[in-house]
């Protein structure tokens, strides 16, 4: 595979996802081969930009034939590194952790919410979702340690998110998901993915103000975005 | 404003959101003016790129002096359609709903949640946040009648999510933000914007599994990606 990752861009990464997340499904139907055309027919997609997005990485589709299902998942799958565990810890056990918790997108997925972390007494020791405890932040560095958790959940009210991040740095933490409506910055080294609800519903503004161009629009739609 | 919508991606629209929350920081620390480089290293954007997603919309930088933020923040929030405030229904009063409903990103926006929905009995009645109501699910469309709600965000377990979408269509709904970890399908005229948390995770996981190239990768971040 002729992995040129420093060009690849972040968009690209999160197409790879959304391509993935098609072909499971496509696979679960029992479909063996499918083309960039068909794929992004079904899927709404761009072929254009399927082809482009997979070339990085290497030649997986031969000409007329279109792709390899089962070969460009267990690719895609290398490529996005999700042939490895991953436990996330989950700060702030409030509605959105909990939410976060709770969620069914990750059960067939290599992701498992490992641990919430909060500060208040009440909550600590607790328990969501039948098996995830709730810690206590004070003890984050030894609990990542010992739970092995290598990314981290964000879900605390906007004033705390600076200082939760700091720890969470501090503690060895590499990955970062951040919910907290605050534009937090990382150190090298450090990758944050912003989860911004506010940046959704205003592009969504924007579609509502200019109803009448939706149609062309829709053409233009990156899959990745939210 | 010469515009030309479309042409305009939804990335582009994104981003135009992620640049109006820059300058309404500029602005709360009393700064007048910015230059698209200046802006771009303060908070890690793309100063080509910047300067390309705003002529898209006109002549709003002065060759030397840079934006008057003031005025770029009123040509964006026209742009967006943010001068008119936007009612939102949360579907699914669980967690997820829930969080939505207390979501303290939206305090200075003009979003609200105006109604959350279920159709759990224990549930219907109940009041969130203070003061949001949860009103039965099958009475969606009288309610979104009654109380103009205008965008739809989805917060049910992906096996209904297909049905809620039904519903929220037939109801008028024209903006939908689906929460759900499924693909759905808006009909034309319909716009959906996903929120998928697996997207993000998956990303960081690529980014994780590649941790030397973190520095080189981080310069092609786009700042719209969740």
């Amino acid at each position: 595979m002729s992995l040129k990752a420093e060009r690849i861009s972040e968009l690209t990464v999160n197409r790879l996802s959304v391509y993935l997340r098609c072909l499971d499904e496509l696979a679960a139907q029992g479909e063996a081969t499918v083309s960039s055309q068909a794929l992004a027919e079904r899927f709404s997609l761009n072929s254009a930009q399927i082809r482009k997005d997979l070339a990085y990485f290497g030649e997986f589709g031969i000409r007329g034939l279109g792709y390899n299902i089962d070969l460009l998942r267990t690719h895609l799958t290398q490529i996005l590194g999700l042939d490895a565990p991953r436990r996330v810890g989950v700060i702030g056990a409030g509605n959105l952790g909990t939410a976060l918790a709770n969620y069914d997108g990750f059960a067939r997925s290599n992701f498992a919410v490992v641990s919430l972390f909060d500060t208040d007494p009440a909550k600590i020791g607790g328990v969501v979702s039948g098996q995830i405890p709730i810690n206590d932040f004070a003890n984050f560095a030894a609990v990542v340690s010992a739970s092995s958790i290598d990314i981290a959940a964000i879900a605390v009210p906007a004033r705390v998110a600076a200082s939760v991040l700091d720890a969470v740095v501090e503690a060895g933490i590499k990955g970062v998901l951040n919910f907290a409506p605050i534009r937090l910055r990382a150190p090298a080294g450090v990758k944050i993915k912003h989860v911004d609800l506010l940046v959704s519903l205003e592009s969504l503004s924007y579609f509502l103000a200019r109803g009448a161009s939706l149609a062309k629009l829709d053409d233009d739609t990156d899959p990745t975005s939210i």
